[in-house]
């Protein structure tokens, strides 16, 4: 099916959290979405680097995006939320951009798991996360 | 030792994400650290519920002030930071404020494990988050 | 209701890695189940610490009988199996028995989460573990 | 350096919790530890499916292997042992044998973290794990 990303921006630009946090979805497709994050002194914690819930909440709206493009495109499906995640923080960031792609490790009627790398502008590899979801029923 | 909560604010003042997430420290002892965060039409997600990555970074909030307790106070110790965090998400959060509050599992020289549980302010089970830090040894 | 142990033994008699590893379930309530496994040479890894993954399955057990306790005892529900899970490593284990205590955090139709908390004959905390699992819908 | 399979199996023979569950090691390079298990009778759980303990213990000695390679080889280093490890279920195992791959994430000279892939001998994707390992100072 074809992915509408205005459609999807739209439904996603009422995640206020994450568009406060300046978080932008850059591409769609089945196998990968795509999201990125300024780094700004907004987004640093106080030991000066960026705040691990800055980075979860980058990783998470990929994980979000890419879970519930179904439902997006008007599938017959509820909502998928985040059951659990994990992460691990692999380096401190630099440049001036946090990119997070995200890869589906399975998806059934009901719950599925993607797995979000995070890297920096310079190509460093900040953070590995694994998002497990439910997918509610249709109402 | 004494615990000085306004030097602990004044530290953790630099944290800017958690800051503008505004979350504030509340109360803090050796066996527990007390955060909490209003929930705002600014935290909420594209479902209308509390956006994970909110949820995420109180919980880390109080995990890092509980950690860096000793660095705070003027001990001998570099700063702790979140290696590994893993969250569950218990319930869709009620009412106007989330209280995070967390407990030391272990701590070493250089590893510790804390736990931080996420309640609603009608006293629901929001969510469970573990956080395992590393402690860099003093300059 | 009321929970019978010898069938609960009697279902979980089928999990072979459990009982070859001499894990046992000691005690059930709604509230917490009990499973221990001994402490001997095969249960050891390269550094001569009780393996980790032993450490897991002993806890794993705990949290799939008090997850699956509806089914065992006959309500009209699917087998609940573990989607993801979580362990932090506290301690290395001393004395002769690891004792595994389970927690349910949440259960809903088709997700919960448990917690089991493991902790050797001497009191110490060996390790936290967090399940969160899923209930296929009866046959 | 050179990678000498006999010795990083010899030492690897005294996890016996391991070698008692069938898993050997296949191969070792720089960049990856394949392990295998066998799947028989004495690797299911109750409900007749390889046991979530297994699949983890499996998983386990990869990141344990790769984890060790400095220490099995001779450096200077002391023991890496698990700190955290998470992991998610992607499908039910089919077929004779597990295989497990592990990739290093990140290492440095106290903390690493590598993940491990499972999949089941006719190509399923079984389980995705992530270890977080603490590497003990020499003596």
């Amino acid at each position: 099916m074809s992915i509408d990303l205005e459609k999807i921006r739209a439904f996603f630009a009422n995640d206020r959290f994450a568009a406060n946090a300046g978080i932008l979805i850059d591409s769609v497709t089945e196998d990968e979405v795509q999201c990125s994050m300024p780094v700004t002194p907004e987004h640093l914690n106080a030991g000066g680097t960026v705040q691990g819930g800055a980075i979860f909440t980058l990783a998470d709206l990929a994980f979000a995006v890419h879970s519930n493009l179904p439902l997006v495109r008007g599938e017959n499906v509820g909502i998928t939320t985040g059951q659990s995640n994990s992460i691990s923080y692999l380096a401190a960031a630099r440049g001036k951009r946090l990119i997070a792609r995200s890869t589906c490790l399975s998806r059934g009627r009901n719950i599925c798991v993607f797995r979000v790398e995070v890297h920096d502008d310079q190509g460093n590899f900040i953070a590995d996360m694994r998002g497990n979801g439910f997918t509610k029923a249709a109402r």
